[in-house]
């Protein structure tokens, strides 16, 4: 019924919906574009979030923001009306020192990028190089100078306002070891913005990162399927059970007032592309406010 | 004779080095790891380029360097020994004032880049907005103190030392507008070093900007055939007489004093894949010294 079909929920009958309904016992939920764009609640998204949660399905806010500490997306969700606990926030900063803390990881981290991630590493007490501005720009300088930390045994990128030719160095030159992990919070190209403006996101930096270090990161954010393994370990989830996500065969809900629109969603659907079709979603809806509904 | 098989220089007949020596006119050279490692010239390097000019052939000098003017690359292989002049020269900033005076281009030019390439655009008459540090860092201020200047109507990406993430949100910014141009000098993803750092070269930055702005650049530098196309039609050179250069048609002679190795070349030469069998130089020497005894 609700199979790749990409059904409007509205569209079908109460008997349909109710078996969708019955269908997941876990929420995995994008924040910005479904739930909030930037610090304005979209259409009752938090009745819809709280609904769920009391009828007894677990809730995952999933967010690819890696410049925050989970208190601080709680703080921010329970501002705008949504019940909210810190298990429940899956942030890439959390999830990259989730990730080093699992593998025994005991070096120290080089770190482009913002207190978000330098703080979750001191929270499972791994080791960081810093972050804030690194701009000496002289490059027979940066040579002269630079002593590269021997302890140091990954590079970590998440968004960073400061990045910078040394920092790139740095990054680069530890990466020159095979044996140095890289792992990047998520490859965001932009941020979602309603200017003129383009505000360069995370993958930018993880771009420039992986161009001069000649290697491909470990990404642990959305669309990669670290994300859905960890929550599948960690939580003991199955995934037929979960709505959202579909690269590790979750069911999966579209709203329409995030960036991907139904014109997109009817291509993938014709696509002989398998990656595109697979981007098609069981069903959709205009805002997530619209399934409140069918909750009551 | 000296087709595709790769021969060594040394191991053909008089007759045929003969041959060969006449079969072109022109000569094309790499700078770095054929003439000089950094300040130093590398065995006879400079007599063999000198002899072949004394012997009427046509030289040009090609360098994806974007950091300094044409002029300068004349004083340091001037002092280096290379009888050379301005025209000899083929430097990435210079061919992208040639390649924006050639279309007409009468906006100005955002540049992520050095004085080399502002330098190059004052001597061909076209407006910019200059170089240097750019590190106003927060996010919500750039969104509200950016003004974008509308005469800009090229983003010019070169090496700049001074790269950050205002320059990369102005870039990226410019280039929303489709109409606006993208040029890149080169995209070597790294400076020969043979130290244990890793000097993030022009690539970092185009790869930086072009991920932000989710468009391809223009590249005028080596290995893209820009350059040649540029050499062909504004030197009348014809490629099958030029020396150097594959991707074009040229006949390529390798020096293994750079970064490619004689097991690199053979394992292109095994290959079933188009783009590494051209690769395969027609001649190899271990250095361009070894030139001069049959130039004599």
């Amino acid at each position: 019924m609700y199979t790749r079909t990409c059904s409007k929920l509205s569209k079908l009958s109460t008997n349909e919906i109710e078996q969708f309904l019955n269908s997941f016992d876990t929420v995995l939920t994008d924040c910005d574009g479904v739930l909030w764009l930037d610090n304005i609640v979209i259409d009752k998204a938090n009745l819809v979030m709280n609904k769920l949660r009391d009828c007894g399905k677990k809730i995952f806010y999933i967010t690819n923001n890696s410049t925050k500490l989970r208190e601080e997306f709680v703080k921010k969700s329970t501002k705008l009306g949504f019940n909210c606990v810190k298990d429940e926030v899956i942030s890439t900063s959390y999830l990259v020192a989730d990730y080093l803390k699992n593998i025994g990881f005991n070096k120290k981290v080089y770190i482009v990028g913002s207190t978000g991630v330098s703080q979750e590493l001191d929270l499972v007490g791994i080791k960081h190089t810093g972050v804030g501005p690194d701009v000496q720009t002289s490059i027979p300088n940066l040579l002269q100078t630079t002593q590269l930390d021997p302890d140091v045994g990954a590079v970590v990128v998440g968004f960073d306002e400061h990045i910078s030719f040394p920092k790139l160095f740095k990054a680069g030159s530890y990466l020159k070891d095979p044996n140095c992990l890289f792992v990047a919070t998520n490859t965001d190209e932009q941020f979602p913005s309603n200017t003129n403006f383009v505000v360069p996101g995370t993958g930018v930096a993880v771009a420039a990162v992986q161009t001069c270090a000649g290697r491909q990161p470990i990404v642990v954010g959305k669309p990669y399927t670290y994300i859905c393994n960890a929550l599948i370990k960690e939580y003991g989830i199955d995934p037929k059970h979960i709505l959202l996500g579909t690269r590790c065969g979750f069911q999966t809900m579209l709203v329409l007032t995030g960036v991907t629109t139904l014109d997109e969603v009817l291509q993938w659907k014709e696509s002989k592309k398998v990656e595109e079709n697979e981007l098609v979603p069981d069903v959709y809806l205009d805002k997530l406010g619209d399934l409140l509904q069918y909750l009551n």
